[in-house]
């Protein structure tokens, strides 16, 4: 496996054997990837998943630990595909995940009528159009600033690569809720299941998870929180089930 | 104080000096109201209150421990009505809570150009159309169905009530939330302020109180969780401390 630049090889997640390619000047994933992973309903052995706004290839490396359907990521930055195409090869996983170098508005087109029984999606979270509260990396500017999508292309993208009956999840921050809710059902995407991460008891949430189901009935289930820290600064146990694995 | 029927004159909270009068073949007042007058951005001493689906006027009491402005309570049902007015006379609140006998869907027309700072309300929650499905008792079955009003009345009128900054403050089941958002926008009430209330840790949450701001720009704060019960099935502290007062 060439690795380029500074980027190195991190084991996906403590306790796996999986690894993943990652750079600190181009890009690594987040926890915010890993937890969306954790709470997306993934069909296990029929269907077919997409995960759009893919970066380095995190969530269908992890969502292929508890599923065996092609999953196909679709990302926008060639840098960040071509890393996440290596660590598919590095983890002999080119039978199941495969990845696509373009822009998510296209994929529809691309698509056409084959659909999906879930797509996820980690989109940019920042709307700031101030050049200068972008980031001074360019490849995470992108993934993070709305610049070349809008909230609303990656749910109308979403709308139609699902299928009648499948489910979108998306993770994003909790002060986007009204925009996202708004949208999903302008988009016919029911939310049904939402979950919201605090970083510890007390505090506001930061982290907001969301699932819907296109062509849904309207049945919203408001999950347990999950905190991330405890009172002494360490992960919780939820947290440490979802990063390490659940014991 | 003359009774009626069956009623009784209750504590409102224990360890309070307010006493209201309830009505087990009647009314009682359930625990989402004080969770919806403890939630409220009440003004304490500059604007005035309103509160829709007053039932015995629980909110209108609540509210007045903790703000010294006027507060207005509209309820259909005669009797409840006739309830909240001696409950008021009873806690001699005469000089600031007023109670208005009449449907919260002819209070704009009423109010005309008065609007107030806050509008609180405790909805009916349930779109059951099947009669079965209906309470025995008809003041309960008024008071928690959507019979002579539906959730978009309900918003209707209190976007038309409110001042432009001033704030909507409503109690609900989960499951309604992608209703209630879409309509708080369509009715130009933002959603600034969201709180769950789960039964216990582990437990999907089951009340849902939601605050917004006519005019106001987007901007969502999802506060901390409130549990109910702890693992010994006892009240919480935080819970403890909306019913029996913080110490």
């Amino acid at each position: 496996m060439k690795l380029k630049d500074d980027e190195r090889i991190d084991d996906l997640l403590a306790n796996q054997t999986m690894k993943i390619i990652q750079s600190p000047s181009v890009f690594a994933f987040s926890i915010d990837a890993v937890l969306l992973a954790d709470f997306a309903s993934a069909p296990r052995t029929r269907g077919n998943i997409l995960d759009l706004c893919s970066g380095n290839g995190v969530i269908p490396l992890l969502l292929s630990q508890r599923s065996n359907v092609p999953i196909t990521g679709v990302e926008l930055q060639e840098r960040l595909y071509d890393m996440a195409c290596r660590s598919i090869d590095l983890n002999q996983l080119n039978g199941q995940l495969k990845m696509i170098h373009g822009d998510l508005k296209d994929m529809p087109d691309h698509f056409k009528n084959n659909k999906f029984d879930l797509v996820t999606v980690n989109p940019p979270y920042f709307q700031t159009s101030n050049k200068d509260h972008h980031n001074h990396n360019e490849y995470l500017t992108i993934a993070r600033h709305e610049i070349y999508c809008t909230l609303e292309d990656v749910i109308q993208s979403c709308s139609k690569l699902v299928k009648s009956g499948g489910k979108v999840a998306m993770v994003h921050r909790p002060s986007r809720l009204v925009d996202i809710i708004t949208l999903f059902r302008q988009y016919k995407i029911e939310p049904k299941r939402i979950r919201y991460v605090y970083p510890k008891q007390g505090k506001e949430a930061n982290i907001l998870l969301i699932e819907g189901i296109r062509d849904g009935n309207p049945d919203l289930h408001m999950l347990p929180p999950l905190y991330a820290f405890d009172e002494n600064g360490d992960y919780t146990k939820d947290l440490e089930g979802i990063l390490y694995g659940r014991t």
